[in-house]
């Protein structure tokens, strides 16, 4: 079986395509989660796919990930703008685990305290403005960082 | 049966009239609670009265809101000047339901921190420093939107 | 006969109702006058309502209110944001006079040289966004205050 | 006769002394005009004490000053933070005209508002929280200026 | 008869050419004001050329240019870096009526405190730093928008 | 038995002395857990030790010191640097609460948001920067703070 | 031959009146060029047009002028806000030649990194809002000037 | 022949790959070229792949653009930061030009002037921090948004 | 004998009078030493006049004036902007020890680093911009509250 | 003989327990100085306890320390805030010598300008807050590494 | 033949010495270049001194540098305060081309926006306000760290 | 004999060479002092050269600088960035002493709050991050200034 990348989603996002579907798309979260497990087939990687609004239990599900997993990809809302545990939390994860931020819409579009996020700084990168499609690019992103470095470890 | 109004209240309100009666007075949250149900009642609304010391949960009402109240009022206590996903789920509601602010002391005479709140720009408006009475307020203000836009629906 | 109380009207506030009436509402500031009124008289109430676009009339009319009123209701205008002079008449009332801020709008919706008043921090409270109908919300707050103290002092 | 002294004070200390007087003292405004008087007289100077609450008639009355006076006393109050327009008739006056600023209390102690006056870098000097003597010291200021330069123009 | 344009000058403009006109020149602002006069009835105008050094008046001229007015001029002096109230009256008057703010000095040559109008972004244009001709230039502007307007709707 | 002390630890703790223990030494949580209780117990105190990654739990594990305990540690982790709600619950503690606010690293090394600590103006102290033996140097303070208390309410 | 102005057009200028001209007027820059060239005839100048993305080339042309030019219009576009160099560049002009700086339109309205240009405080003055009309203005305003200084150096 | 995208190249990326490769690995600019060309062709895409030092060069590009392309992709280095010129640039593409903007590194953990760019929020989205791979996932986006729209105009 | 008055001097006032007499005056510490010494005779006052370019001097000299004066005049010169340790000197001053804060020039037309003063909000008032003559005011002001003291404790 | 610490006091400390005992205790610093041997006794240390109110008297000694001492505690009053030149001392320790910072109130109770110390980040650590005890917990912290340190080395 | 050291100098410097000779000196540049060239020569260096107002051909230039110097002095002018592009092609130099940057004038007695240089904190060192003898005293200091280097490589 | 130079050193300096030597190197400043004495034989200077770690010293010695040198040369390490005292001594100085300020390492790579020195805008210019050499630099430039002024006064 293939690396385990966690898609952790934050506050909000459940109700995603459930509201102003002519604004948001009629994507939902279910829809993005389905096609992020297609990806991840074609890819070579397993998903692990979550929601909450709970601040806290995001926190748990990173600690989760450090044990099981060798990619990450968030999108953490509005927790973004304002968690330094999550932050903290994303910083006990070790090097190897290769970590990708992710936001539906472009946050400059956006009010000025969407401007900076607690999470983008200990990043690998992050991606945002693309939509759901940016989940996708993420994890072909972790894929080849991955990838790469099986090539260079089995080598 | 009439509108149903969310009545939330955020961490520690819980505490209300339990210490220092003599400074805040020796009202309860269940005495507003109870207040607000009875102010309701003669206004033909009907009142869901709740308190969490977690931001989740809030956010969790929040949601629960747009499926089954027309009208909000939110004391985020704390929440009001840290929480973006707080923000966010009001954001989610229908323009429909109509939402005040309220808070029971004066936040522009205490820390400068508590000037700004992440809900006020989007409520329909803000009611502070006058203690309980700021609830009651709140719904009449609630009341009379409802009203006006039924008569407006039903002309 | 009942206390009185001064409701004050700052800059411009002559000319509501008069312009874009699909907008800002048909309601002109001597409805609003006689809402106010008719509430007074309701709660027992005198009121005396009086508009003016210089700052140094309002100023004088709050030295007046000194004398002869027991309940203050303001809504400066644009010399919320400017008149340090207006909020130092305010601070020479007596601690009996009962004073709430009011705005027709929602100021925190507005530019950000409107989200700070000179008035809020010595006001007892501030009602904003609720239209005309705050000032009827305030003379109620003012009200329960004056008829809460009357109680106190007779027992 | 002597030289003539302008004595302006602006909004809100017409009330001097007449609200709480265990804190301010129980002088008046008509009392530290009546003791400026006799001081000037001893100095050889002609006092012109007057107060308003109105910005455009401190303007005005500075502008008076212009044509009348040889020296400048100004409490502005409130004004002093806000008013560019009482700051640039100032900067009308011909450069002979002595200006000495005044307040009564220290507005170092006070709101960090208060920190700031457009008067300031425009006078000659600063006196403040020495109470009603500040206004006997700035007097004794001016004569010693007028004076001097008396003695240098007759040399 | 042609379109009426206010201009409307505020606090110290009328000590114009009184003073030190080595510096600022001889010109009066009864001189500005025959020029205007002169200008306007070339451009098919008519000026109404007013004067005040008091807020609250210049906001009621404002209000009274509502109803007679098609063109506004306005250099409001030391009110235009503090004035919410004058920049509130403009934003009471009907789209069609055209209004330039005017300055005689180049506001950016000096304190950085005259950098920020509140009037520049509720006008159409700012003219500043070309002296009494400014207003001349203004007068042009107004005209060529009324012009365009009038062959627009006679089209 | 003796006074009761409540050690909260905040998000992330939970990980401490699991991850790199080269750089952050072998300690565990519930080892420092174990060096509190056996000084407390050298102290006459009795220590109640728990975490969470959870705000809200947080908030309510105060709630319940304020029955329960006579002394108070807190090492908020990143929840120091955002938690008004917390700040808030611990200033509903009685004043007779001995409060010391602790941080293994030395905040002021670490980035500018860890700076500020929305609990530390609200404690009687903070140690930073000391490692584990901070807890045990806080549980000293507290000591001796209820130990010169009770000499003094038994003279 | 009349005295010579360089009007010089910043980056994207070029584009002016081929993208959305039912938005910014169907009027390219050609079409003003040869409305200055029209106008310079009438006030007896002459007018070198152009324009570039470049900053290098418009330092350049700044130069130029020292040597050539008695008049200087600039619309710097986005370099105003950014560009040092061409500040510099303009600061090295002998002081006889008049500088004023235009903008089609009104900077006050857009974001607040327009509300600054380097060019503004070493210019003479500042047309901006007014569009094409704002070149025409400008070329008023030096000719005024020339003609002033020519007629006091004949005198 | 499917549609054209730009890939615009800013200050100092022509040494990529020449300086320092066991950091900034061995790929060179004509590396990342070839890989885009090669993408390219595999999505129905043609590329325009260019580099320049000048920021004039850049804002002429962008224009060509505009005639040309149907798709952009700009890494502006250290423009990014600063220019304004290539901003207004931007905003003179036709809505229907996907424009996605992209940085090798992710500038949230370099020098906070890196932190804003002034492409981002006229961008439809921002892809940083994934090296090279960041402009094939910029194509992947812009094929995707153009395929969409194809479809939905073919429909 | 009087009560004792310090008057201390910070640095650099050693070399008044001893450059540029032609800006700052023939007046040398010693004349202005000589000058308090005759004023404070008159008022019953007998006065240490001393100076140091030390700060720590300042400070014990400032703990001397603890046991020994009645009042205080300090013109700390260059460290009333920087001296935390000068502040907190003065703060263990008796609250019956009257303290003026001079400056003989206007500090607010200076630097604005010299616009605050660590002095000014722990003294009973400020005197600035009045030259040597501000010393001689600040003994007059101290003179009189400890003349009203005696006055009042002799009642 | 045991590790020696150097114990420096900077300004205005040697006044502690002479004033207002009632409210800062009646300790003096020489008091202090005895517990701080006492303590240093039992944990084999050497303490060199001093106090000076000059900011260069510190310096030196700290220089001192570089020759002599293993542990450091500072409690620098008001030089804490203001002195680069201590820091740069504290900075040209050897990294051996153990240095906490100590401060007898809590800094972030206070002025504003008290919440950062030149110190804090240099230091292993800051307790504050916590009264005369701070000394002696800063004993036991630099115990601790040094004998941590002792056992490591001996092993 | 010795290293080779580039001196870039970049906008408006190629008008030293033609304006205000009796303010800027009559040196030209070219007089620079020339006394750099023969101080060179007396180290036993090569100078390559150039000068461009294009922000891109600095750049280029600066690449050049790469390929074939040893030192570079750069006067950036304007661009020293707004070019990221400019600081990023010195980032791209060998650690062993020694990097001196040079102003004529002293920055920091002008306007506060030239405070900043983006090209300081990457250089080796700084001087300014030396005029002309600053490139000398530059070369100086390369030709002595170059030298250094040299002996230390053939030791 | 030539005109004499005062080098004066801050705080900390005296270190210099006595720690950490492969990192500042082996110089002392004993070892620069006698560089520069050296150096200032070759020029036709001679050099006082001082150190201490005192402000009040280091104004002290400027003072005797302007009495008997005609340069200067200051390193003032920490109290650069803090003391306002040292830059009036400095400005004390007669127009005719050559003032030049120096610094070992370059400020702009450091902390943040060594960006700014009181003295950089009062001196001739500053020389910073060249080691030692910088003070040879800079007795350079007061040699060429002084040569200059005397080949112009002889002339």
């Amino acid at each position: 079986m293939g690396a385990k990348v966690f898609v952790l989603n934050g506050p909000n996002l459940n109700l995603l395509g459930l509201r102003e579907p002519e604004v948001y798309g009629r994507d939902t979260l279910e829809d993005i989660g389905r096609a992020c497990a297609a990806k991840a087939r074609g890819l070579g990687l397993e998903v692990e796919f979550r929601q909450s609004n709970h601040e806290g239990v995001l926190v748990d599900w990173v600690h989760e990930a450090r044990e099981e997993a060798q990619g990450l990809v968030i999108n953490a809302g509005g927790y973004s703008h304002t968690s330094v545990a999550l932050r903290d939390a994303v910083l006990t994860l070790p090097p190897q685990v290769v970590f990708v931020e992710v936001h539906l819409s472009n946050l400059f579009k956006r009010e000025s305290f969407r401007h900076h996020s607690y999470l983008s700084d200990v990043a690998l990168g992050l991606i945002c403005g693309l939509g759901a499609q940016g989940y996708i690019l993420a994890l072909e992103a972790i894929a080849a960082r991955l990838g790469a470095r099986a090539e260079g470890s089995s080598a």
